[in-house]
């Protein structure tokens, strides 16, 4: 029986029939039926557009009604899976692809780990620009800074030519703090300018408004500073006003999500000992296809939630290359080892595919871990 | 309080503080340390093996266990997506991003349509390689249907040197159905050989083993067939025995995600009107993030599942962009209208992206409403 046969290949589709057709009629016919879907799409026209204004008008209202996300979530990777990349390019690429999957998921903090002993522990000093191989910590932590950094003032924060390279590659993260210069917002991200200011005044601050921003206090010049507006500002004043806030304030008390901090740390150890929160981590969560199911798994409430990913090699290569670990199963590392994509149709997924699917898997798990939270 | 203002970047850490040391005993202290800790690298290698060796065992045997699948999911897009790409090379990375995606949740069949009004109908003639704008649909489907195809199959399907332009530059899918030459399976792809067979006795198939195969019917050399190969074998004949299956079994019978086919439709409207299964797809999903809550829905059994995808544009703009269609509002084309990634930290999900996201949030839903298969 040849039914049993089938080529997988698209299936071609049988040409039109042609027919005898009456040409007068035909024209007219075609002529009323342009008409009339003109006239359809002016009305579909209208009608988005005022589905759009609705969408927004629901959304400012949403944002305005927010309470503040206390909680935080840090993601750590080993910067070696940029040596995965087969180009130059592509390794800016995925520098980006991983940027932009932490913010889609709300990141607050990004962890760049060593686990070739390349012992880099800052990204301060000069930076030689992305090569192929090699010194992928630092390439990728300075390529997710430039990602965070808002628009305005990469100017300022990131002045040298090679960190550029293939910036034009790299897709806008498109966070709520990458802000337009006319957009309205309580918060803003800024540079505190080099200008003099007389005593018992504060400095200014560019936050890429059409006007700088005084702030309560004076700071040195060159430092990235959030700030909060006034409420009500003098529209005719040449400056705007407003205050210098931590920089959790907008996520702690306006319910935003803020971008991500980046940091280094020389070995996978280094990720929990060194973690910025006085308190560390209280749930850590290693992924891995060896972990046990996300399914069967229900997440409790946290403070400050850790979840990290292995390269090419996975965690167990991190474990081995780490000198302070004398374990040889991860898993013990963590409070839970998660398998995040069951019945994988492929041998292996890739880190910055992983990042996408165990954020997805999980954001279910962290929304249920906080019913209170809208 | 100055304690407000911080700065986002990583911290310095300070640099380790030297002492005074008595440098014999230091020495004796090394070396000692050195012993001990390559004796545990030891240790650590052997138990890995060991873990290795029972992971893979287990896998296997869970492989043997399985049941057939019975549902399909079909994931529909249009090209359009790849003129979103910033370079040729990123335009192939896209469409390879594609595909890995599709692959990592065992999506069945991968449907390109055009919302553009190119009106390509068939993947058949010259392939003019990868270009920087235009032809995407065609473009798109050609790379996913080359990856597709197990590597040892690609110089007998994919002759030409245009096709392979920047082959290099795709991540292998890495699929059950691309078998190494040695590998055991119950199933194999293959092509149908130009050999003289003699009467009564079938064709000959390269599967990609040592070994050619006899099949049991007389088919047209060039085929594409699937392959069961029969469960004993006369290691001392010159071919191995096999029949020629339908595509489907190694899933239907096999539990095997084995690949995907791909389709052209010219419009939004064909992938619903033209689908391949008889009966068409019984659940329709379209994606947006002004669709309703995922976390707030269940699925219910499906036969034939259709997840579909908007570009750059959303799938407002396939809607508008197809004649056939006299609605503005796509939800109304579906069973279900979801936003996959509610609280989104990014203005803009882009397609890829919005792919292994929504097939991750998906899957959950997906074994929910299939508690028996394993
Ligand atoms: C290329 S994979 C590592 C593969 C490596 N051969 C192994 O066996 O772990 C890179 C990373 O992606 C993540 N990953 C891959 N598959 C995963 C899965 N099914 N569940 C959770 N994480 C996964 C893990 O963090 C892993 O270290
Ligand atoms: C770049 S987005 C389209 C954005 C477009 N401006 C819009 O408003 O729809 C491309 C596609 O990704 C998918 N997508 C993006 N965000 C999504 C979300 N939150 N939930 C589900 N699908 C989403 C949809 O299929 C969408 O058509």
């Amino acid at each position: 029986m040849s039914a049993g046969v089938a080529v997988k290949r698209p299936k071609m589709m049988s040409s039109q029939l042609e027919e005898k057709i009456d040409w007068k009629k035909r024209k007219a016919e075609i002529k009323e039926s342009k008409r009339q879907s003109k006239e359809a799409k002016l009305i579909k026209q209208l009608e988005k557009q005022k589905q759009q204004e609705a969408a927004e008008k629901a959304k400012l209202e949403q944002q305005q009604n927010k309470t503040g996300r206390a909680y935080t979530v840090s993601v750590a990777l080993p910067g070696s899976v940029l040596d995965n990349a087969q180009s130059t390019e592509l390794r800016t690429y995925l520098a980006g692809q991983i940027a932009r999957a932490c913010v889609v998921f709300c990141v607050d903090e990004i962890i760049v780990f060593d686990e070739q002993g390349e012992d880099v522990k800052s990204v301060e000093g000069e930076f030689k620009g992305v090569g192929k191989k090699g010194h992928a910590c630092i390439q990728l932590a300075r390529i997710l800074q430039y990602l965070e950094c808002p628009q305005y003032l990469r100017k300022c924060f990131f002045p040298k030519h090679q960190d550029l390279q293939y910036a034009g590659l790299l897709n806008p993260l498109d966070s709520p703090h990458h802000m337009r210069i006319d957009e309205e917002s309580e918060y803003r991200e800024g540079i505190v300018l080099d200008r003099p200011t007389k005593q018992g005044k504060g400095s200014l601050v560019n936050c890429g408004m059409r006007k700088d921003i005084r702030i309560d206090k004076q700071l040195q010049s060159g430092l990235r500073v959030t700030v909060q507006l006034n409420k009500t500002q003098n529209q005719d004043s040449k400056v705007y006003q407003g205050i210098v806030v931590a920089p959790h304030v907008p996520r702690t008390e306006g319910g935003l999500y803020w971008g991500y901090s980046v940091r280094l740390a020389s070995c996978l150890s280094a990720v929990f000992t060194e973690s910025q929160y006085k308190e560390g981590y209280d749930l850590t969560i290693g992924t891995s296809e060896r972990g046990s199911n996300i399914d069967q798994t229900t997440l409790s409430p946290f403070k400050h939630l850790l979840v990290v990913f292995g390269g090419v090699q996975g965690l167990e290569a991190s474990v081995d290359a780490d000198q302070n670990l004398d374990v040889t199963d991860p898993s013990v590392l963590f409070d839970l080892y998660l398998n995040t994509c069951p019945d994988q149709g492929s041998r292996t997924i890739r880190t910055e595919e992983a990042i996408l699917i165990s954020m997805a898997a999980m954001r279910q798990k962290i929304k249920a871990a906080f019913p209170d939270v809208s």
